[in-house]
């Protein structure tokens, strides 16, 4: 045995700013579920933490190490077993990528949903413990909605599984969707059966340039209460610039907002038109509209690099707020303030289609009184939305950047509900302690 | 206080056959949440059994008593809080009947998608504790995928609120869907907040009859590759007299099994005649397409009866299986069989775009050898069922009809690790004891 701290080193945070990562005391590359099934055992018996880890591309420092914690790597367990596209479920071990995943689907005329912005770059295991979202979910659903059944082992060392093949199934209790989302602290995915749909439709795509955000977003209540897209991202004028200085995408930089929906379903062209209508009713200043699949990808390239785009800015501490789609006037409008009262560029992108926003402060890390602003900044974001019935995270969860506000959003009593229902899972509690729930 | 006996008896049982049920020792008929608090906190002080009941239309016994429990009923609590269009939610009380909620939100426009058979009569709180499926499950989910947040009482009587109503939610453990199926084993349900939609288009309807159920279901698959129905229903011969009999549907009497089919997109028409033309390359006898919605309406009532015309035809035991779509024929074939082999006759419905089905056994009550038929038939068929890696119940619980096939569908250790779960909510196993998980 040899001790590579550089190796482990690598493995020791997640993309996440601001949040505290410890030293790991070992790093497991589990190529099996027999190395799991092990590393439990022993992490078990001695109490040790352990944190599970599958690409590392978390925002919210769930995968970060814990002090003197085994870092258990999935990244080794990335086979796909098996596409079955009579019974359209795929069985996946929990390394593999999500786009690999959707291009062995789309093999075999089929689609796996889910596509988060890292679907280049993240596992299956992450993206089911993340419940990771998308810019199909306002039409399609979240990670969770493709979960059929899973293999985990418990914090023991025992192998369960949970859901089952079938469409319907109301067999117990949901142990399925309850590992869904639980941020490595019930159990350790090892393998997931997944939902996979017939192909849809070649999209048609809309982008539409608006002087301002506010313009933007009362187009996507109109646009919303007309049709049914299963995109509609926004990005504000920050990032349209961040975008536009790494890319040659060349968007309207003049825009103080830029829209882009899509629709995927044999009515899209029509649904397109009134779309467009909308946005000129709405006041953008240019609308677009293509039926070329190869442009609305770019498109949606665009949006997909826009975290990454911002990270080159300066530092990027990103948000992930989640509010009733009619509350988005008043989110923007707070964001713009908390911007302004903190002397903070913030630039937001996001799923607009489903109230999901990405308010993204820029910062110097090297300047402490600064980075003491964008957390204030960012803690100030994180109250408006409560005050707004909103939920704390839409999809990149809780981990250890958001664990401060868990209880308001809960609540005292179902926090000790989770604490015994983690309990049952993990008697020890070293399943990634003292974050995610 | 007066004890009326035979008020309580009318609370003793669900609508289910075959299964036991006990005399309680109290009935309470819940008017809000603090009588529902009082309730379980004097159960959980004296270790009283305490069986939540909705309108007790259940059909595995869930709702049935237990000897000298606490029956607590729900109906009473039975007002919609609220519509909420903008949010497209909808806040009620868990006595709500289901098609009076699907009314309200149709007041404004909005779609509350859940559609049981029962819906007439059967209440929310009950279809979100057996996580009640319906017609439209293939396309838009179960009673689970339109829950968005839970306000529940826990065994001691403490609140708790789950969920969130956004469209999105990362925060945490899901007690929501925890809780969504638990049979009222974890905790009574006694405010729910849905998800709506928008009201879809009027369905495009297709009829088809078949000279064998295996006809209908090789049309069944051939429909789920090229079109993406809303409903797809089947019912056999047996089942097509049983509803002839009781109602002035005049369905093809002569047909081995008659198929219903609905498409509700903008382009219901083009697939409704891509629909017809395969039925009749799979052998329809007849195909009869109607764009009509009122007529389409009179089809779908004529199948959401079966099971109602099927109890006339004497005792009905109804069992609820699923299994992956591509199985139905082996699934199908096993239940002829099975009929055969124990001389008895069984009538097959069911939500054929899910791979549901309810075959229905008819017998003689009052016979004990065909009532031991009956028993021994209806454990064939759930065997067979897991023998084709279904699931015991796609939409009906577990209840006490199916508590004994449950460790064979969840495993061991999955019952164990369920037990463990119930008891954070529940320390001294008060709610629904012995059955259900
Ligand atoms: C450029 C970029 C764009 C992004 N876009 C999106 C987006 O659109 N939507 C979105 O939701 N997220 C997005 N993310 C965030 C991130 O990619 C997701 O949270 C993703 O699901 C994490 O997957 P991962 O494999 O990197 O997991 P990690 O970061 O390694 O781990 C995340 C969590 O999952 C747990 N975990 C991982 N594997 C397992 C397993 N096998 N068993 C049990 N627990 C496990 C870890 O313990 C940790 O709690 C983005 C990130 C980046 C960098
Ligand atoms: C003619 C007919 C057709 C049917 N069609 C369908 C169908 O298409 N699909 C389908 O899924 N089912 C169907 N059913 C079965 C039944 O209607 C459903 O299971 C329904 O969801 C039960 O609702 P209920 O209010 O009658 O609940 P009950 O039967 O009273 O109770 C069912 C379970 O829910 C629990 N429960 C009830 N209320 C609460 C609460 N507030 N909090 C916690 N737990 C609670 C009970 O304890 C019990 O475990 C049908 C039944 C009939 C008679």
């Amino acid at each position: 045995m040899t001790i590579d701290v550089d190796a482990m080193t690598a493995y020791r945070r997640d993309q996440s700013a601001l949040t505290a990562a410890g030293y790991p005391a070992a790093l497991v590359r589990a190529r099996n579920t027999d190395d799991v099934v092990a590393t439990l055992k022993y992490a078990h018996a001695h109490k040790i933490p352990l944190v599970t880890r599958g690409a590392g591309t978390g925002l919210a420092g769930a995968a970060n190490a814990i002090d003197g914690a085994i870092v258990l790597s999935m990244e080794r367990m990335n086979r796909i077993l098996d596409v079955d596209a009579g019974r359209r479920i795929a069985r996946v071990q929990p390394g593999v990528i999500n786009a690999d995943l959707a291009a062995a689907a789309a093999e075999h005329g089929l689609w796996y949903v889910p596509d988060p912005g890292s679907r280049e770059i993240s596992t299956i295991g992450g993206n089911i413990a993340t419940n990771a979202g998308g810019a199909c979910c306002a039409k399609y659903g979240v990670t969770a909605d493709h979960v059929a059944a899973l293999t985990a082992v418990l914090a023991d060392g025992r192998i369960i599984h949970t859901g089952a093949v079938t469409r319907k199934n109301a067999a117990g209790l949901n142990l399925t969707q309850l590992i869904v989302g639980s941020e490595g602290a019930l159990a350790v995915i090892v393998e997931a059966t997944l939902r996979l749909r017939r192909s849809s439709a070649d999209p048609a795509t809309v982008v539409a340039s608006f002087p301002s955000v506010g313009q933007a977003i009362s187009a996507v209540l109109g646009i919303r209460d007309a049709t049914e897209p299963c995109v509609a991202e926004l990005m504000d004028q920050t990032t349209i610039a961040a975008v536009n200085a790494m890319t040659q995408m060349g968007l309207d930089a003049t825009a103080g907002a830029l829209l882009l929906v899509q629709y995927d379903d044999r009515t899209s062209e029509a649904q397109a038109s009134a779309c467009a209508g909308l946005c000129s009713q709405h006041g953008a200043t240019e609308v677009y509209h293509t039926s070329d699949p190869i442009e609305g990808e770019q498109f949606m390239q665009a949006r997909r690099v826009a975290f990454t785009a911002l990270e080159k800015q300066g530092s990027a501490l990103l948000d992930d707020l989640a509010v009733p789609v009619p509350a988005l006037p008043e989110m923007l409008s707070a964001i713009e303030s908390i911007a302004a009262k903190h002397d903070l560029t913030i630039g937001t992108f996001g799923h607009a289609a489903d109230g999901n926003l990405h308010p993204t402060i820029i910062f110097n890390a090297g300047d402490a009184d600064e980075t003491g602003r964008a957390r204030d900044a960012f803690d100030a974001m994180v109250n408006a939305c409560l005050d707004l019935g909103g939920s704390i995270t839409g999809e990149h969860g809780v981990g250890v950047l958001k664990h401060r506000y868990l209880q308001r959003m809960i609540g005292p009593i179902e926090c000790e509900l989770s604490a015994k229902v983690k309990a049952a899972f993990d008697p020890h509690g070293i399943l990634n302690p003292g974050r995610s729930l």
